[in-house]
Order: structure tokens, then C-alpha cells, then sequence
């Protein structure tokens, strides 16, 4: 894996969320209000973002297990063996993570956001905008590759 | 960067898509059907994939500028340079693609998928299930991190 791309960590969750039991299972048991602190150097990066917006937040949970190949969903022992691909455990080769969360306030290059269920220390690998309405969104969220910037 | 987290190359596209200049500038405007790879040792991680099912790969845009903080939306001058996570612009400090694809076949570890707009031997990092309706997709993708595996 040495030979990988390396992500930077541009920012850490700060969160109440403190231990994994903690975090809801689903997002729609709803999640904390929670920051992001990025790196001062990336505020250019940050400029267009507007409270109000939806955006969707690339975390690396770093306290997940790279090893896991096949879990029990939401680790319930009575559901069968999955791999993980087909799941939605941290517990996975490259553990990234993906919120879609409301920004609620911004100051210099912290960001606040709403119902994020993310650990308290999280790294944060990328933000991306939601764009168009509900139905639409994962299609253009989709798109990243294909923009030509 | 260095002390950041390595990610593992876990597959790679196979595509028709050569150039950045190919690629459609949004998924509605159609991708081509592709391929991907993936490593051996992945078979127990992708077993309950199924054909027909919608996935989000997780892909590493590998020829994107990692320095670039602001882009004119879409290349075109006209548009006001804006900050890259208000944007989709694969370049940007982490360039991951999210695309939200159809599986189509299953052969061994290689994965056909429908409507790909990734660039020829772009490295794939990750792959979730895309679960529930249409307008609540986002959302669930949004889990990962909530997830206890």
C-alpha cells in the first residue's frame, strides 16, 4: 500500500461524537452539529462556500479496521456476512467516509455544519457541492471525474 | 502531505475515455460503459455486489492538479474563479471522484458498470451500495462514517 496516493488531511471534525457506540447508525437518526477546522492555506479553496448550502464532506475515519473485508451489517450478528462493498462499514481497505451535511456558519477557514455523524477528530479529505434538487444530487455529485474544471 | 494516509489502489478503469478533453462535462450528458479490475484478494469485499444494483465508486483522479485551489466553473473564462469545494473541478487538493454507476456484470474480481465518466486506468479506492429512493440516496450514501460495521 506504501506505493498508494497520499491524502492531506486538510481538516479535523471537532464533535461531540467521542467513541463509535456513540454515532448514530443511520444518518436519518440524526447526527450532532459539529465544526471543521481546515488548514489556514486552503481558505481560496473554501471562498464560495455559503451557509445554507449543502455540501458533502470526504472524511478518512481513521479509526476503522483496513483489515475487514466482510462485516454483519450495522454489526448485528444475526444478519449474514457481507463484504464490505456492498455495506456501509468503516471497516473497509481505503476507509472514507461521506456526509452530506448543511453548512450553518462559517468563520476564516472553520466551517459549522449541521448533523454530521463523524467522529471528534476526524480527518476531513474533501468537500464537495450537492447540487440540484434531492433526486438529482448523487448523479451530479457523480460527476467530479468527468468536470472539467 | 507525506504523513497523510495512503490509500490502496484497489482496481483500475477500464474505459474507452482517454483524455479529460473526452469525457462529458456532466453525467446526464451520458458516460460510456467500462470496466474495473480489482484486485484479487478484494473477491470476499465484492461478493454481494449484484448485477443491476447501483454503486458509488470511489475513484483517484490521477491526472488532476493537486495545487489548484480555484477554478473557472466548467473551464469556461466567462464564469467567475471560484473556490474548488463550491466547484466539482477534479483538481483540487485530494482528487477523488464520486460516480454513481450501474453494475452490469460480475466476472471473478472485474466489474462491468454502465455510464462511467472516469478517464482510462483511473485508480478505484472505494465502493458503497447506493440504498433507498431515489431523493433519500444521498443521504444513506452520507452514512458511511455513522455505519458500525
Amino acid at each position: 500500500m506504501s506505493d498508494g496516493p497520499v491524502l492531506r488531511i486538510l481538516g479535523r471534525v471537532s464533535s461531540p461524537l467521542q467513541e463509535r457506540g456513540q454515532a448514530p447508525l443511520q444518518g436519518d437518526e440524526g447526527g450532532p452539529e459539529a465544526t471543521v477546522a481546515f488548514e489556514p492555506d486552503l481558505a481560496r479553496a473554501l471562498a464560495e462556500l455559503e451557509v445554507g448550502q449543502e455540501v458533502l464532506l470526504v472524511t478518512w475515519l481513521d479509526r476503522a479496521d483496513r483489515s475487514v473485508l466482510a462485516v454483519h451489517p450495522r454489526g448485528d450478528p444475526a444478519r449474514p456476512e457481507t463484504g464490505v462493498f456492498a455495506t456501509r462499514s468503516p471497516d473497509r481497505p481505503n476507509p472514507l467516509g461521506l456526509h452530506q451535511v448543511r453548512v450553518v456558519g462559517i468563520e476564516g477557514t472553520t466551517v459549522r455544519v449541521a448533523d454530521l455523524e463523524a467522529l471528534d477528530g476526524t480527518p476531513v479529505v474533501d468537500v464537495k457541492p450537492v447540487l440540484g434538487p434531492v433526486g438529482t444530487r448523487c448523479h451530479n455529485i457523480g460527476d467530479d471525474a468527468a468536470a472539467s474544471g
